[in-house]
């Protein structure tokens, strides 16, 4: 109902931070694509932990296996399946985390939602390690655009409100010193994509796309072109005047409209930008509630934090923003 | 595949600006419910055109006829199917629509997806007038929501970029002189709804909301809670802490996670703001291509515009809300 | 959730046997298609009621009305939507309806299903006046498979158990004189299928037909080639050799399989029979209920009844068998 | 788009015969609910090869291995995958098999729909092994059903056309030696199923169940009730006739109607058939094609064969049955 995305790419993602494994089945794939396994595993690494100053220490190889769908490296087209074994182990105490919620993340509404039976440990199928198999459904969607022209390549515009890396550098540094997180923004561009993309109302590409990036935990919001910004410009700053351009092709002066009209793509790039909130693991003690004595209570939560999961979601922006597209150019054909 | 929106509480949406009708079918509506027809009516006169200075004069009374799925004003069990009857007579002159596309709308995009034989007049199925149907669904969504104590509140935040009454009257009396046209911004806040609605991943009351707001025409970005001002502040900041309040119930002290939190509803306010540009009908002379001769071309649109259309937008932003979370309010039951 | 089926070629039928109108939305037309609106005249005339001695008298013209999708005869990309107006009136008296469940029919089910607010009026949402919207769909995916070289031809196998015109007849005076009714066996022939539509497990064509056919009111079986007799062959004798043409094309000796293998079309003819039962409608005295008075009781159905449906039923067969498989031919595309 | 079923207990199945493994992910399963291991185990032998005289020689032992969606051998709320490795290693040979097509088997329409790389060995995401993975939804399905008071029991009707033990013996025995293979009729029966469930048209319990059905490799045919015996009799003798029953249920004399009026369940226990054509591995030689010198061959399949796959396919009915009842149980409350 919920874990899975797309029509003509459509995958769904299994697993909990603490589960044996997650992974992913995608249907969809062409028979006969040869999946660049060193390219889908540098892709995944960019968003692995464990990386630089500013994320966990956990390490994980994050080594997907294909239990299913490939024959000697080739898809035949059968569902893909690929696992990610967690070899962090299952460590005995989470009797707190069942009791006391922390601010900021989905401890409370799974309760609310699975009862006393949802899985606590490590943010169960609610933690940013699911974004893992998104990365390798994202990741293998990339390489078949990338045969189609079609590049996807997303960056970070600012980092607790900074935009300049020195002043990034510092708000990183400061929030890791005084226990805290911060967020940011980040900016994902796709070129190449072909005019015609995307389908009305419900099914245009800011819906997909959109659809596909909330799924990534944290982010609180997603804007197309000039966005919120749009708001506050009149219709003649905003419209993007078309013109034939010297190879003949109808593009646009500017890009306000984010390569999207009426939902379908005009040609022009896709530009959106998603904003992170702060992850919410902090070291600084919260208030919170215990569930069981039903009591207000102090929360500190233990444990290293990433100060900022920015950093490493640029990937998973790029991959949520590849099966939407993939999918769309899928369907495009039918 | 783009015209339908839901899982338990669905709906088709079917017409163009200028074709004999526009309607919508719902399935999911529970047998027995008597709508109550004067506040649909009193509800989608709040988007009908020709209501004040601001807006266009076409007048059409946008009284919905239920052909299908009521007996003696009671839903039965069948799909409901309410149609619109298009008053406004196709025009014959549509030539210069056909060959140059107007800036900012989705002519364009048309013609690459659906060739020549796509609707133009008025904007065909990518016209604003679409609208209509999706309040037909959203204001029988919204009267059920109300049984369960839900209320669905949108408002205008901003225009042109201006807050204060007077300073947004300013900036559409000037637009209006001017032939141009401002965007602007709208909240929507949801109350009463339970916590424990939506689902993980893609199917989270983000993913859902947004995927039903970026329906409505001109909508460039949608965000939840603090939204991309989240981005600059620190968790300790952006963490809402849980307490226990006087009746018993789990709360928030704040409210930047929008009330979701995972995807799923945590019990307090939705909240979500939703960016619209301005809308692209200027009177304004603007550049753009010629679609038969491959011309660059200078085009002149003719007739009235609507120099904001988020004064009408606000009960669709509604209707959007309100399908989203009751729909997931039925998956809820399963 | 149900009135629904597709996904390239997907439609949504509406409305019951005694609302304002029943119809169908339609999404997936290609963009410039110009229906033969006689053809489709002519198909839907050929289930319409009232054309001999064994169809009720009820005469409704059952032109569709075509009130979105269409411009100047043309699909334009949008949705497609016609209705067909019920000029039958509502009569008043359903009480006894109400009360008394018919035998055979869904009175009852649709009882337990939808409560008190069913629409008891001439089989309201369950009426086989539905299959005219089915129709429709089915009639406009005939005339694009036409295009692609597929023929659809559904016949009469047998009535009442009898196979010879002659013995046909003499069935369905006997069953009219004496009050009754009669079942039968209509086999549909798919030619022109390309080879390779269809997916594998839920998605083959087997599944997908069986879902179309089993929508029609009366059908209690579906068997493709062979069918239920090969239950009774040896291998050796149902396995269809696989041979050269003299065209290059490879072909079976036999069509046991029914044109399908795995789900997936081999590219000879489709062939698949879907049993009939007697029409429930009766005029004789039978068992039923009182819902109300919770008393058993006798019931007799007074007006005229049809004999037997399956005469009419012959293109709602072919009109599901193209739905089938007009998506699956827009999905191969993919 | 095709390897996954249901709406509310929706599951998606992967693999191929000689893929590492094959599984499935089923979502929808209540948070809490303790699979009985046990009895999953059992369920599952019951279609594991090897058993007895007339099934093929392959042991693996399919035991289940939860890698996600379990904590503490409790459903958590997240998706539930389920892999079962392959033990039997991929072996080199499989030429004849890339080249020649056997008769009656899903290797041509791969190689039409999938190319070159389609998967040969074992008959790849065609085989029956396929159906171990629908055995684990069906039979955590049946599980929880069986709360509910249903029950589903399928048995064997007949085999190579007889109906008695000792003559079904006699035709098994005979067929094997014959290195040929014989074919089947599986009846099920549920009980204690609610009325109300399943939903008009397209929804149908019929259209659900067969969609499930027909997933099983080997059928060609699925009946309710009288099925195509219904269409030789009178509504007379058809129609059910309701009676208030000794504990105030409603219920009917005679079940020809197999528990389905409408599309919707009336309470009476579901009875369906379907035909399996005989295996279509048999030792005998065969014509077929060589599709690479495109020559008209002999084909020998060389190995084991089992002779009746009917006997194994008893849970895969269940299993099918299970998962359609379960998912329209879900769907009707919401």
């Amino acid at each position: 109902m919920s874990n899975s995305f797309g029509s003509r790419y459509r995958f769904t993602i299994f697993g909990q931070s603490h589960a044996p494994a997650i992974g992913v089945t995608i249907e969809g794939l062409p028979s006969g694509f040869a999946p660049d396994m060193e390219a889908l595993g540098a892709f995944l690494a960019r968003r692995a932990p464990g990386q630089g100053a500013y994320s966990t220490t956990r390490k994980e190889a994050d080594r997907p296996e294909f239990v299913a769908g490939l024959v000697d490296g080739h898809t035949c087209g059968a569902p893909v399946t690929a696992i990610i074994r967690n070899t962090n182990a299952r460590s005995g105490d989470y009797e707190s985390l069942r009791r006391v919620p922390r601010p900021g993340h989905a401890d409370y509404t799974a309760f609310v939602k699975y009862g006393p039976g949802r899985d606590v440990a490590g943010g169960g199928q609610f933690s940013g390690r699911l974004t893992a198999p998104l990365c390798v459904a994202g990741g293998l969607a990339l390489q078949l655009l990338a045969r189609e022209g079609v590049s996807v390549r997303a960056s970070i515009l600012s980092i607790g409100g900074q935009t300049e890396p020195e002043a990034i550098r510092t708000a990183l540094d400061r929030a890791k010193a005084d226990g805290d997180s911060v967020g940011g923004v980040i900016q994902c561009q796709c070129t190449g994509v072909a005019a015609g993309l995307g389908e009305p109302m419900f099914g245009g590409m800011e819906n997909r796309i959109a659809q596909a990036v909330f799924a990534i935990p944290a982010v609180k919001g997603v804007e197309f072109g000039a966005g919120f910004a749009a708001a506050a410009l009149r219709g003649s700053e905003n419209n993007d005047p078309f013109y034939f351009d010297a190879d003949g092709a109808v593009r646009t002066r500017g890009n306000n409209h984010g390569g999207i009209l009426g939902g379908i793509t005009s040609g022009m790039p896709i530009v959106f930008r998603a904003a992170f909130k702060p992850t919410p693991s902090i070291a600084l003690e919260q208030d919170s509630v215990d569930l069981v004595s039903r009591e207000n209570v102090k929360l500190s939560v233990g444990g290293r934090h990433d100060p900022c999961i920015v950093l490493r979601a640029v990937p998973c922006v790029e991959a949520a923003a590849a099966v939407a597209i993939y999918d769309a150019l899928l369907e495009s054909r039918c």
